[in-house]
C-alpha cells in the first residue's frame, strides 16, 4: 500500500472533518455515553452527529436514527452498539462515505472463531471502500490537535504518541499523563486489530509532526511485523525514539500474552536484540516506559554515561547511585576544577564529589541548586543531572516564604538545562502532590519522579536513545557480501534435512570453511583418506535413514591412524546393514584442535524474519546460556560486536595471559551464514555446532541445514 | 549490656512520660517549631516542656527558659539548638533525670573530626548516667502508641517500625504511609548513631508487641553489627518480619554510601546471603520496601509461589505474570476442577485458565470479583492470589451505582483471604486516587498497589518471607563438628602467611584432604618421592622469601617420572639460590586429575565475621563469576545447598550423559573450613584453589591460610 494512500486513510480516523457516533447517549455510565460526553467536550470543531433509535439531541447535537439519515457525507464513524448490528451499521458508514471506521463494541475474534469470520468481513469491506477500520474491541481514539477525545476518559493533550494492544494500559496512561504534566498527541487502542495493526499506526505516527516519541504497548507482533516495524526506522529521514511496553521476560509473561493477545511465540532474547539493533527502546514496566517517553520529549541526547547527582541530603543519593549502576550509568567522581569550583560555592560540610550533598542547605536557600547544577553540567565529562530529595516541598517544613524561591530555582534549573542541552532530571518525594515549583519544571519539560530508582532507569534509557542514529561502523553492502555459492534447493531438494556432505559442500560453496573431509564406501577408501588428511579423524556414518547419527552410535571421534579408521569404517558400515540402511556411506573428517568452541546458527522468526546466533559452545552452553542475537543481514562489523557481546568473548580476547584469539574468521563465516539466509529463502534453519576457533581459523565441525519445502 | 536496661532506656525515648523539648518555638518553618507543633498536637498525654531563651509559652504551653528550671524531672529531652550550645544541654537534661536524649542538631561528626569526638563525649556522658543518646544529626522520633512525634510532619500510626540512616527516607516512607493507609508503630531515625545505633533499635523493635513489621533503612553496618543483627534474629523467641532497604549492588551504590555514613566497605553477595540465611527480607528499591513491609502486616504466610491471576481485561495481566516470573513467582494454569468451577461461574468469552480474564464483566457486576477470586484460592496448589486492573475505578466509567457494589466487592474479597489464609493483592490505576473500595480493601490490610510490577516484587517477598522461620535442614551441632586440628598459632607463629608445608599440615590436622606430598633439600629425595606418589607430581619452591611462588618461576605442573623430578628440583633450587634465599625447599605432590575445579574460601567480614565462600574454579571463574556465600558456621547440609546453588552445580548433578560427581566430599570439606575458622581466631583468611573434585573425592591441591598477628 502506498504511503500517502494510507496516510490519508489514517487521517479520517486522526484527523477527520466529521464524525457519526453511532451508539452515542445522554447516560454517562454507558459505552456510547461516556464517549460521546468526551467528544462533545473536547471541543472538536467539525460536524458531530450523534445516532441514537429514539432520542432527538443529546448533549445539545441534533441526533440522527441511522448513518443513512444524515445530511451530509462524514469522514469517520465511531461504532458502539450490539455485535450483530456491527456489520450494517459499518456497511451503512461506509455508503455515507465515511474513510475510518472505529469499532469499539466487542463479541468478535475475542469470543469465538465465527466472530474472528465477522471481524475479517469488516475489514474486508472497509479496504474495498477505500477505508481503514479499527478495532474491533477496541476503546477507542484520541487525537489532540483534531480534539477528537473518543477514549472516554480526560486525556491531556502533549507530544507522545501512544499506541496500545490493551485499553486498561491507555487508561493507566493517562492517568501517569495527569501525574507528570504530559499528555499526548495521539492516542489509539488497536483492539482486535483486524484491519489497523498496531505497526500501521507506529509508522503513521513516526510521519506525524505533533507527535515526537511513540510510545507503544505490544503484546507481540503478527508475522514479520517485527522486521516490518525495524524496516519502518530504519527508513524514516529523520530518527523519532520509539519506546515499546513489551512483556515476554518470563515463561508466564510469554504464555499470559499468546493467550490475552493472541501473539506468536518468539525468542525474547531476539526480540530485544533486534529492537536494540534498531534503536528501539523497550520497557517493562508501564510507569518506565511512560517516564522514558516523557524524558524524550525533551530531544536532549545524553551524551555519556556519567551523571551528576545532586541531592539536599540523605539516603536517596545513596540509593540513586545504587540504581544508576544497574542501569548503565555512571557516578563517578567529578573532575578537580569541578570540584574546587563547588567547594567555592558551598560550606565545608557539604560533599563536593559526586554526589554532591548540600547537607540541609538548600531547605533553607534552594537557589544553590542550581548554582551547583551550573558548575556540574560544565564538566565535560558529565553527560546530565539529577536532583534527588524533596526538592518542591521545602516550603513544607521552611515556610510559605521558600515558595517564590523554590520556582526561582526550577526555572534557574530549567534554564541551565537548556544552555548546555544535557538532560536533567528531578527527583522529588513531593513529585505526586506537584507543588508549583515541580508544575514549573514540568512546565520547561524537565522531568520530575517520585521514585529514585524509576530516575535511574529512565536517565538509562536516554544514554540509549543517545546513540539512536548514529551510523552503524560497518553498514552491509553489497560490496562487502560473500560470493555467491550453491543454493541449496536446486542442488538438493529430496529431502527437508541435508545430508551432512550436502551440506558442507553447500558451506563451502558459500566460502565457509570446513576441516578436510571425503566420503567413503568401503574400508580400504576410509583409511587412504584418514592416511591423507593425517592426525585424528572423525567417523559419521551417511544414510538418508540416519540424520540422528548418534543415535545409533554413528559417529566415531578421535580416530587415529589408518588402521583403525578401517575398522571403524568397517563398524559403522555394519551397524547400518543391521539397521537396514541400503544407501549407507561414511564421512571421514579431520579433527581439529581448537581454543574456544562457539556455536552460530542462523533461522527464521515468525515475527522478525531471518535471524542469526551466535553463542559459547561446547559445554559452556548450558552453563552460560551465553548467546548474542542479531536480525539479518549481518555484516563482519556486526558479527565482531556480536561475538565480542558474549561473556566467552573475555576468553578470546586473551584470558589468564593468553594470546588473543582472532575473531575476524568466525565473523566472516557469521556474514557468510547471514548472506545464505537473505540470498536462499528455502534455508529455514542453519545450525553450526561446533565451530571450532583455533589459531588457523574458524572451522566448522559439525554442519545442518534444514530446508522449508514449501518455498 | 542487658536487654532489661537496655529496653528501659529506650522506653524512655520510645514511651517517655515527660518531655522537654529545647529549642521549641512558635515558628512553624523553624526545625525546633516544626517538631513542636506536631509534638503538642500528636496529643502526648504526659508532661510536655518547651525550652526557649525568652518565651513565656508556646502553643499554649508554658515554656522554660531551662532544663534547670523545670519543676520536676523529665523522661527524655529532644535537643535542637547549635551545635556550640548541644553539650552544656545535655548535662543539663541528665541532671534533670532525662534516660533519653535525642539530638536532632547537626554540626558534629559528619562535619569534622572535632565533632566526631563531641559527639563521642556526649555519648559518653549519657551512658554514665544511665541515659541513651539519639543522634546527632538525626530528623527526631514518632512512636504511635506513646502519641510522640517529633520528626516535624504527620505521621500516621500503626504496626511497622521505621529505623533510618536517613530523615529523607522517613519522610519518603511517611509519605507513602499515607498513600498506602497503613502507617507506624515507631519511626526512628539514627542520624549519626554516636550512642544507639540501628541494631539496638531493631532489637528493641523485635520485641516490641506494638510493631508486627521492622522496616530499617541502612547504607551499612559498623563493626560485626551485620553478625549483631542476624544473632538477633536467630534469638527471637517468635519470628517478626524484617525488611532492610540496602544499596550496595552496584560500585557506585557502595561508593556514595561510603560518602554519605561512611559505611564499611563490604561483599554485597555476602550481605545478601548473610540476610537470607537468616530470614531478612532485603529491597533496593524505596516503595518495594514499603509495600512488602505493608503486605508482611497482615502475618498471613505463603506457602506456595504460584499465584491466581484475576483481571478486569487487558494488557496488566501479561504485565504482572512476565514480572511475576522475574520474582520468583509462578502462574501456572489452573487444576481442572477449578477451571470447571470458573467456567460454570462466567460467561464463555472469559478466560478460565490463569489469569481469569473477566473480559468486561467486571465493570458491570463487581460481585463477580469475590466469587471467582473464592474458586483461586480453594485451589490447593494456589498459594496467593491478585487482582489486576482498575478495581475501585469501576464507578468512574459504570456510573455512582457501582459504589456500593465495589465496596461489597471488596469486602468480600478481604472475607475471602482471611477464611484461606492466603495472601490476596490488589492492584489498581486507581490506587493513588483510594476510592472508597480501595480504602475499604487496605482497612482489611489488603494491600493495593499502584504498579503490576510492584505487585509482583511484593508477592516474591512474601514467598521469602513464607521460609521465615522454618528449620534448618542439618543445623550446625557439636556432633557433627570434625575432630579438632593443630591451631595455627601456636604451631607457626613467626609470619602472617604459613609456607604451604605448614598450611598442608594444618588441614590435614582437620580432616581436609590434600594429595600425597613432601618436602625435600635435594634431587635425590625429589626422585624419591615422585617415584613412591607415582603419575605426575607437582614441584614448588618453599622459603619464607618466596610466597609468591610463580612470581619467580617457583612451580613446575606435570612432572613425570623420577629423572625429571630430579631436574626440576635441581633447576627450583637453582633459582632459590639466584634470588638469596637462604632457607629453600622444595615440595613434591602428587597430581589429582578431577573433573571438575571449586574454589573455596573463608574470611572475616568486618561487618558479619566469619564467612565462608565456594565457587567454580579454573577457567569458569572468571566467566561465571559463579559464587555461594554463608555465615560461619556452615553444616555439611548448608554447604551442599552452597554448592547446587552454583551454576556449575549442573556439571556436578551429571552433565550431559555424565555420571554424577558425589558432592558430600566437598561439603565435608567446606564445613571443616568452617570449623577452623570459629575455633581458631587467628586465622584471617583460608584460600583452596583449587579444590579438585575427582571419583575418589575432593582434592586441595593449592593451600594458602593467612594469620592476623593481632589475634
Amino acid at each position: 500500500m502506498p504511503s500517502n494512500e494510507s496516510a490519508n486513510a489514517f487521517n479520517a480516523i486522526l484527523n477527520p472533518r466529521s464524525i457519526a457516533l453511532v451508539g452515542a447517549s445522554a447516560a454517562p455510565e454507558k459505552a456510547g455515553g461516556r464517549r460521546w460526553k468526551t467528544l462533545v467536550e473536547g471541543g472538536f470543531d467539525g460536524a458531530l452527529y450523534p445516532i441514537h433509535p429514539k432520542a432527538r439531541e443529546i448533549l445539545g447535537r441534533r441526533a440522527y436514527r441511522s448513518v443513512r439519515d444524515l445530511p451530509g457525507p462524514i469522514d469517520l464513524a465511531v461504532v458502539i452498539v450490539s455485535p450483530g448490528d456491527v456489520p450494517g451499521v459499518v456497511a451503512d458508514s461506509l455508503a455515507q462515505g465515511a474513510r475510518g471506521v472505529v469499532v469499539v463494541s466487542a463479541g468478535f475474534g475475542e469470543t469465538s472463531e465465527s466472530g474472528r469470520l465477522v471481524e475479517q468481513e469488516l475489514a474486508t469491506a472497509a479496504r474495498a471502500s477505500g477505508a481503514r477500520l479499527l478495532g474491533p474491541n477496541c476503546a477507542g481514539i484520541y487525537s489532540g490537535p483534531a480534539r477528537v477525545n473518543v477514549v472516554g476518559w480526560e486525556m491531556r493533550p502533549g507530544r507522545i504518541a501512544l499506541v496500545s494492544q490493551s485499553g486498561n494500559l491507555a487508561l493507566d496512561f493517562a492517568d501517569l499523563s495527569r501525574k507528570t504534566g504530559q499528555g499526548f498527541s495521539r492516542a489509539v487502542t488497536i483492539g482486535n486489530a483486524a484491519d489497523v495493526r498496531a505497526v500501521d499506526l507506529i509508522e503513521y505516527c513516526l510521519n506525524d509532526p505533533q507527535t515526537d516519541v511513540v510510545l507503544a504497548y505490544l503484546e507481540g507482533f503478527g508475522p514479520l511485523e517485527g522486521r516490518r516495524l525495524c524496516e519502518l526506522v530504519d527508513a524514516a529521514s529523520t530518527p523519532k525514539p520509539i519506546v515499546i511496553l513489551k512483556p515476554g521476560r518470563s515463561e508466564g509473561g510469554r504464555r499470559a500474552a499468546m493467550s490475552h493477545t493472541g501473539s506468536l511465540a518468539g525468542e525474547d532474547r531476539l526480540i530485544d536484540a533486534a529492537l536494540r539493533q534498531h534503536g528501539i527502546l523497550r520497557a517493562f514496566d508501564v510507569e518506565e516506559a511512560w517516564q522514558a517517553a516523557v524524558a524524550l520529549t525533551k530531544r536532549v541526547p545524553m551524551r555519556s554515561n556519567s551523571v551528576a547527582v545532586l541531592t539536599d541530603g540523605g539516603g536517596h543519593a545513596t540509593l540513586f547511585c545504587d540504581a544508576a549502576g544497574l542501569a548503565g550509568l555512571a557516578t563517578p567522581p567529578f573532575s578537580e576544577p569541578t570540584r574546587r569550583a563547588l567547594q567555592a560555592l558551598l560550606p565545608e560540610r557539604c560533599a563536593t564529589s559526586n554526589p554532591v550533598d548540600f547537607a540541609g542547605l538548600a531547605e533553607r536557600d534552594p537557589g544553590v541548586v542550581p548554582k551547583a547544577l551550573e558548575i556540574c553540567l560544565a564538566d565535560a565529562g558529565i553527560g546530565g543531572a539529577v536532583m534527588v530529595g524533596h526538592f518542591g516541598g521545602y516550603e513544607k517544613l521552611g515556610g510559605p516564604t521558600l515558595r517564590p524561591q523554590e520556582i526561582d530555582a526550577a526555572s534557574a534549573i530549567a534554564d541551565i538545562a537548556d544552555r548546555h542541552q544535557k538532560p536533567v532530571q528531578v527527583h522529588s518525594v513531593h513529585a505526586d502532590a506537584n507543588p508549583p515549583a515541580l508544575v514549573a519544571l514540568r512546565d520547561r519539560r524537565i522531568p520530575v519522579l517520585r521514585s529514585v530508582d524509576m530516575s535511574a532507569r529512565t536517565l538509562g534509557h536516554l544514554v540509549q536513545a543517545g546513540r539512536l542514529g548514529r551510523p552503524t561502523p560497518d553498514a552491509p553492502s553489497a560490496a562487502a557480501s560473500p560470493p555467491y555459492g550453491i543454493r541449496p534447493r536446486s542442488a538438493y531438494a529430496g529431502s527437508s534435512w541435508l545430508q551432512e556432505p550436502e551440506a558442507r559442500t553447500v558451506l563451502e560453496s558459500w566460502g565457509v570453511r570446513v576441516p578436510r573431509w571425503a566420503v567413503v564406501g568401503t574400508p580400504e577408501e576410509c583409511a587412504r583418506a584418514a592416511e591423507s588428511f593425517g592426525g585424528a579423524v572423525v567417523l559419521k556414518l551417511v544414510s538418508a535413514g540416519a540424520l540422528h547419527k548418534s543415535d545409533i552410535g554413528g559417529v566415531l571421534l578421535g580416530v587415529k591412524g589408518p588402521d583403525r579408521a578401517a575398522a571403524g569404517c568397517s563398524e559403522l558400515l555394519a551397524k547400518a546393514e543391521k539397521a537396514s540402511l541400503g544407501d549407507a556411506r561414511v564421512l571421514v573428517a579431520a579433527m581439529v584442535q581448537g581454543r574456544v568452541e562457539l556455536v552460530v546458527g542462523a533461522f527464521r522468526d515468525p515475527q522478525f524474519g531471518p535471524a542469526i546466533m551466535v553463542g559459547a559452545g561446547g559445554v559452556l552452553v548450558e552453563l552460560l546460556d551465553d548467546v548474542s542475537f542479531r536480525l539479518a543481514p549481518v555484516s563482519g562489523a556486526m558479527a565482531i560486536e556480536m561475538v565480542q557481546e558474549l561473556r566467552v568473548g573475555k576468553l578470546l580476547r586473551g584470558y589468564r595471559g593468553a594470546a588473543p584469539i582472532d575473531v575476524s574468521p568466525v565473523a566472516a563465516l557469521i556474514a557468510r551464514v547471514s548472506a545464505m539466509m537473505s540470498e536462499c529463502p528455502e534455508i529455514s534453519e542453519i545450525d553450526l555446532n561446533p565451530v571450532i576457533l583455533a589459531d588457523d581459523g574458524a572451522h566448522v565441525a559439525d554442519a545442518r541445514i534444514v530446508l522449508d519445502h514449501s518455498i
